[in-house]
């Protein structure tokens, strides 16, 4: 199978999460940019560089997993010729269970354009596990 | 005093990571992007966005804090020419505590060019709570 060419920062948005939805792994190796300018940081996790690690990682988190409900949002973007920053909003949860038990992730996702087209370079997701106070985000984070 | 005008976003970094140091609330406001278009993740908190709200924060965390260690190295960047992404290893420790105490941060540091010279636009923060597996990296993150 050839790889997608991606036209739009979005468009490579798109297929990240549907690789996550699916579990599919030839999916998720499509969407990131090739060679070792490339970072993924799960929630919690460490930094992971360059892309033989980071499609391990994928790896990793698909086996023996059941394709997850993945939503996202789009929060806001940093948009550049050649450089897009996209902040989303994830809710992951297994399938069947109703929408208020995701657990929501952070992630800012950089894509990079080459010759090829967009690809995904940067995917840095965290959880939020200060909450949020009522009315105003008042948070004290314990390190800045 | 007037603003200071950042030629690059490695000088605005730097700024940001001093400012941090000296938890100098007018140097820390200098450095980011006006308006709106402004988001801050704390490690473990919730999105902020605006500088309003992102100022309040760096407020809060300096509120009669001493100022602490900020040691910080450049991981990755991606360089655009109105955008720059750029992947920091922070180490941050109360002064007068050895390197080895320090608590370890991954934070990408989004730079936007204006017609004011370079700002931040985006902090995302994040603590690697799951610990590197010696030799490989073959940690399994709960979530993605």
């Amino acid at each position: 199978m050839s790889n997608p060419r991606f036209a739009t920062p979005a468009a490579v948005e798109a297929a990240f999460y549907a690789a996550f939805a699916a579990t599919d792994l030839d999916a998720m190796e499509a969407v990131w940019a090739p060679g070792l300018h490339t970072l993924c940081i799960h929630p919690g996790g460490p930094l992971l560089r360059g892309k033989p690690a980071v499609i391990q990682s994928w790896m990793e988190i698909f086996s023996g997993a059941e394709p997850p409900v993945v939503e996202h949002d789009l929060i806001e973007s940093f948009e550049g010729k050649d450089l897009c920053v996209r902040l989303v909003e994830e809710r992951i949860r297994p399938r069947g269970r109703p929408p208020e038990d995701a657990n929501l992730v952070l992630a800012t996702n950089v894509y990079v354009l080459d010759a090829h087209g967009w690809h995904l370079g940067e995917h840095h997701a965290s959880l939020p596990l200060i909450p949020r106070r009522e009315g105003k985000q008042k948070d004290a984070p314990r390190l800045h």
